[in-house]
């Protein structure tokens, strides 16, 4: 947790922002998170607080809520006081006015006290992205379930984007901690993978580092002998000599900041040279991808040029054809990289996503319904402070292929009969994160050198 | 997975007991567990399908339902084809049929297709712990959010409680690979506890294990240098030579059953004689309560022996006094023992917790209301086939010793005075799962001796 003034500075910002789109009277509520179970109410998952919860109030315990009264800008921290049964079974905590005080906050109530405080006034909300909480807005508001999301403040959450998608110094610093973290759960893996290696124990080591790092894993890690599967969260495998591993993972600080990174390297041996190719393919993909990155150019720049990279360099391997430009406007290389190129990252991987997509990543512009880049998450212009994952992927889908195959989609661009002898070469992706500067972007983290030369030096052998 | 013919006979076996208890027409509603978001919808934490789904139908992907019709006996399953975009995102899946095949079921629909399917029956359903399933019966019901756990059926609770409480032995070898799982956890735990080793450093170690055994912990580790702290979650502390370190973490197997044991042990060196005092209390509690488990004995009487246990060795050392019956019969020993002996083990950690505690480990008898025996999660007679942990504990909590002496609540059976000497002591627990036999009962697992030799003879005493 930052200092208490940083989160009395933030809710001033947001008061200030909500007052300039017209919005100056009623309530913002922010309803933390409550324990989410996995089989029965008293075991949950390992308790994460709701992102702008975080942001705005700082405090990462359960069951809390706060309110800002937009007229005279006051904060309430609704919260319950430790009972007996809380004191043995998980220790004593602090009192509700030392949590308020960490965050600024000068009023404090019981948690139950929201629905009276709340009763008549004007409320605004963000969307929910859990079951429980949509039913206490819908309880709260007298909204219909179905109607909660559709009611969120719409001037909320562009207020809450425009705070949150410029990153503070402060933010940086941890988000860069989260990256090195993330590199150093890479690092562990690679220096694990070999032949006879089960996925498993492989996502296990990843995790290990991002647990032993105070925080936990951004998102369960992607840890595949079939990277060709984009997320693919089953880890039955077993590593082959002679195959490609990928691995999507990252961790997030205890504080809540994420990093997110892949890493796509040969088992056991080197590349062969269909692999090289692909490979090579992809880290040219990442090069062009993040050179677009400076403030002004639109995020979509960066997809289209990854875009374009890898469908030349399928057409220099006789698998695409045709102009790049035209294929590309096609969408034809969509086979390939059927996902975006990135999406801004900070207190949740995918920055803000349960804010809606449309609205982080794209200004009032509608999104494309064509196959990949309807996948894009950002595709608007990038500004300072902003960070952002730069991924390009090549993948050989056959269940993919052959349908395309079969209905002749986009034949004037693809190949399909020099496609058969690619059909098993997998998938490979290279996933940095970057910050937008002044003047253009730079890497976040530790060196971490991905080269076809560095990933094969890496390669062990011998067999588990 | 287990054979088609298991879930077909589990399913038969269901709707015959069912009948028995005067339900023979309507359905039977299984809701499957959605995915369950941490921070945005696309970012759920591991899946983890609802147990008795698992139980009755097998099948362990998001998103399924199942209805067993009671007059017909035939069971549907309401589940989705995969999309064009499934296939990218997680891969080709089996088809529907092939999933509702591997399960025995005649009959499969769409996912919505459930909701037409219940339209004018009569429904039983089990009690909801997610809010969305809670919201998904209340639309399948018309019953009001609120009445829908009230509305869950009665027979329905004792039919699945009657048939899983009895462990196959197809289940049997599953917990007990689970508990092998669990041993190596702890024993990779001690291994690299040593004075300057962190508490997430060795939650890591015991989550590593889990997850390479295919599964993933049973429940979130507690691995605390504050023993004293029952579920104590944070894993901020570092250990310290002359401290002792508890570890209360098991695996579940990648079909889901679970193995849950704790270990004490001292950091860096041997126990000294306050905690080997006190270790041995409650080792020898751990054989006084499961040396009373054979089928008909009430588990509470398992509590109640290592109570007495507790009392007696505590009235040894000056910190109890008086008769220790009485002492027991007050709750006074609860000052160190606030908890319950065990709980059933299978399918959940704490099996069927989610049924309800009253019914799965209570018959028709109203539960204790005191202090320590209220929190005895299972006192009913114990049955051949049960499988149950065996964890008394001993504490010194020093805020709810200071709040019981300033209430000198029971000072006729505890010597508060002496206590002052003993209140930096911490927390110990020692835990093992046992499976009930026709005759008595047995351990299970391989070996893991906890004597207090062994314990120390793993001790390193070397910093980090």
């Amino acid at each position: 947790m930052f200092a208490p003034t940083v989160y009395v500075e933030r809710r001033k910002a947001l008061v200030t922002n909500l007052a300039s789109r017209g919005l100056n009277d009623g309530l913002v509520i922010f309803l933390g998170n409550r324990e989410s179970p996995i089989n029965f109410a008293e075991n949950p998952y390992r308790f994460r607080q709701d992102s702008s919860f975080l942001y705005f109030v700082g405090l990462s315990d359960p069951d809390m809520a706060a309110a800002i009264d937009l007229q005279t800008g006051q904060t309430t921290l609704f919260c319950d006081e430790m009972t007996e049964d809380t004191l043995v079974w998980t220790g004593p905590k602090p009192g509700v006015s030392a949590l308020a005080e960490s965050s600024g906050i000068e009023s404090v109530a019981t948690r139950e006290g929201l629905s009276a405080f709340c009763r008549g006034k004007r409320l605004a909300y963000l969307p929910a992205y859990r079951a429980e909480t949509a039913v206490e807005l819908s309880e709260l508001t007298g909204v219909s379930l179905q109607s909660i999301n559709p009611g969120a403040s719409g001037p909320l959450i562009q207020a809450v984007i425009a705070l949150r998608e410029i990153k503070e110094n402060r933010e940086i610093e941890r988000i860069e901690h989260a990256v090195d973290i993330s590199i150093d759960m890479h690092l562990a893996v690679i220096a694990a993978a070999r032949p006879g290696a089960s996925e498993a124990a492989l996502m296990a080591i990843a995790t290990h580092v991002a647990l032993d790092g105070g925080g936990m894993p951004s998102f369960p890690p992607i840890a595949t002998t079939h990277g060709a599967v984009l997320h693919n969260h089953g880890y039955d495998g077993v590593l082959q000599s002679g195959g490609t591993f990928l691995l999507d993972a990252g961790a997030e600080t205890a504080d809540g900041y994420a990093g997110d990174l892949t890493s796509t390297f040969p088992i056991g041996r080197g590349f062969d040279e269909r692999q090289r190719a692909i490979y090579k393919i992809v880290l040219d993909a990442s090069t062009a991808a993040s050179s677009t990155i400076r403030p002004g150019v639109p995020y979509r720049n960066a997809h289209l040029a990854a875009s374009r990279t890898i469908a030349s360099g399928l057409a220099a391997l006789g698998i695409m054809k045709g102009s790049i430009d035209e294929a590309v406007a096609a969408g034809a290389h969509a086979l390939f990289f059927p996902h975006g190129v990135g999406h801004q990252m900070g207190l949740d991987v995918h920055d803000m996503e349960s804010l809606g997509e449309h609205n982080v990543g794209y200004d009032n512009e509608p999104k494309s319904q064509q196959f990949g880049l309807k996948s894009l998450r950002m595709a608007k212009a990038v500004r300072p402070g902003m960070v952002l994952t730069v991924e390009p992927g090549v993948y050989f889908i056959p269940e993919l292929i052959r349908r395309w195959k079969s209905e002749r989609r986009h034949e004037q661009f693809i190949h399909y009969p020099a496609l058969e002898a690619w059909m098993d070469v997998g998938g490979y992706r290279n996933e940095e994160d970057w910050l937008v500067t002044e003047s253009g972007a730079r890497v976040l983290g530790k060196e971490y050198v991905k080269s076809i030369d560095a990933m094969e030096s890496r390669v062990i052998s011998a067999p588990v």
